[in-house]
């Protein structure tokens, strides 16, 4: 059978790299994951281990691979093709990524921020599609987004653009790692949000997670926080609530700066499904402009955990054809 | 002597409408300006008495008139041409301004939000010109802007784009007329800029705008307190320097988002010129990414008040070529 022309889709996170073979319609054929471990220098290691595995697979399968698409967590520059900054995979930093690949596959090789990839992933073949203006936000370890202008990925000037988790929401508050104070990664991130419910905990010892609060008894996640919810801890709504409003109020302003058709949410916290996406939206109904919250739909990520490979060997599509 | 072809620009404010002639390059030809009164009804007859008057003058001198640019305080509507909300000027969203301009001037008729216009004039042919990824900030009576994405006047879906002065940046902070509380605006505007300063100057007896802080005893405007802070009083240096505080805070949302190559302030306020402009600049590198920061201009509008007249008349010349 004839497979067509095969898209090779990489999605790095700070803990783990996904890989995915995609046809041209974007759907996947094989996908692998592989942990990445403490070790920084074996990061590379294991971005081109996986992708060499997935090579083979296309062989024995007699697929050819056109392009490959690397989604990164950090800043990329769009001009050099280099990570500038990646606070949770710094050693991505000092080496030529896109290089280092290209020898191993021998094929086209664009790397990109993970999160403009999963907002193409969304926007060619998820719940954005057929949308000119979205903003995909990922809510997970860190909160970042990808942009959708008038049919384009957005990029910026140097390729930095989507940098919402950093959009200050608190102007007095914590510090965050990027150097301002009051980001809303420092109070929505899922870190932050378990940070958060386990400073209340100590005071608040009606909820089933108390248990959980002091350090040491077991785990505290944000998916536990979201289960719990899920199974009407009313402490846990609260957390949810309170992160929604705080994600709703970032949301608002881009609404008001962009009039875009279509948020979407992704990323692990977004687990908890409409217990964390309906605050947001009540949150963005009382703050930004009646007729741009009319307009745009507000709604869960389609491709989930799989936007970021399918994303990636989109644009890889796109990008070399 | 053949001047070329002619466009008509027109920049309607809640206090005025300034009209000019404007050649293919940009330049001015004539200009005037005419108050609005306060009847709500008299506004469009305003509006078409101004281009009238320029019409006749340029008539006179032979000069051809291709096509009329307005730019109006409010939503617009890019797909069906009307204004659907206009805060300042609401009798402009009952009638359909087009339509009777068109039947005045026959020749095309392009409306747009005003701040779009004044960016797309520093875009053509001011501070921003030759850069691809702009906000243009007009800091007034409101707060409002216009962006350029990738070297196109982003108006996002509806054409309603770039309500930057309604970026939450005090979540608990004065209701706005927006129906939000905490926007920019309630606090950066010159209304609120005034009311800021007339709120301290009850405490604070040292400054020599302190006998205006009284209603009645004279007139406290936003150039009054930048024409104290030049002069050195304390008291105003301070007001204009929270301002940029505040102002920052939102522009380093803005950059972080859109990782642009310039940001240009314009608007009545700014006539305080470098006394705003330094705070806000200090506050963004405090708070947006550094190498955001680094690879983006902040600058003072060059066109200052015609930005807008020369903004309209550009767009009206690029749309119907």
């Amino acid at each position: 059978m004839d497979q067509g022309t095969i898209y090779m889709g990489v999605d790095v996170s700070a803990t783990a790299v996904k890989a995915a073979l995609v046809n041209a319609e974007g759907e996947i054929y094989e996908i692998t994951q592989e942990a990445i471990g403490d070790d920084p220098d074996a990061i590379l290691d294991g971005i081109c281990r996986s992708i060499e595995r997935l090579r083979e697979r296309a062989s024995e399968h007699h697929w050819p691979i056109r392009s490959v698409g690397v989604g990164v967590p950090g800043l990329v520059n769009v001009q050099t093709q280099r990570v500038e900054a990646a606070p949770n995979l710094p050693a991505l930093v000092k080496v030529d990524v896109t290089e280092a690949i290209a020898e191993r596959v021998r094929c086209p090789v664009l790397i990109e921020n993970d999160a403009n990839m999963a907002a193409y992933g969304e926007f060619v073949c998820g719940a954005a599609r057929g949308r000119a203006n979205v903003i995909y936000i990922a809510v997970g370890t860190g909160i970042g987004a990808g942009l959708i202008c008038e049919g384009q990925l957005y990029r910026g000037a140097l390729g930095f653009a989507g940098e919402f988790g950093h959009t200050t929401v608190d102007p007095d508050g914590l510090p965050c790692r990027c150097g301002n104070r009051g980001c809303l990664e420092t109070i929505a991130s899922g870190p932050n949000i378990v940070r958060r419910a386990r400073e209340r905990l100590f005071r608040d010892r009606s909820s089933s997670l108390s248990r959980l609060a002091v350090p040491g008894k077991g785990e505290l996640t944000p998916e536990r926080i979201a289960a719990e919810a899920l199974n009407g801890d009313d402490f846990s709504l609260m957390i949810l609530e309170q992160t929604g409003k705080w994600i709703g109020i970032a949301v608002a302003n881009v609404l008001n700066l962009l009039n875009l058709d279509m948020v979407v949410l992704g990323g692990g916290v977004m687990a908890a499904g409409e217990l964390l996406l309906n605050p947001i939206i009540a949150e963005v109904k009382r703050r930004a402009f009646t007729a741009m919250v009319a307009h745009c739909e507000i709604v869960a990520s389609l491709l989930g955990g799989q936007a970021g490979v399918i994303g990636s060997a989109m644009l890889a599509r796109d990008t070399f054809r």
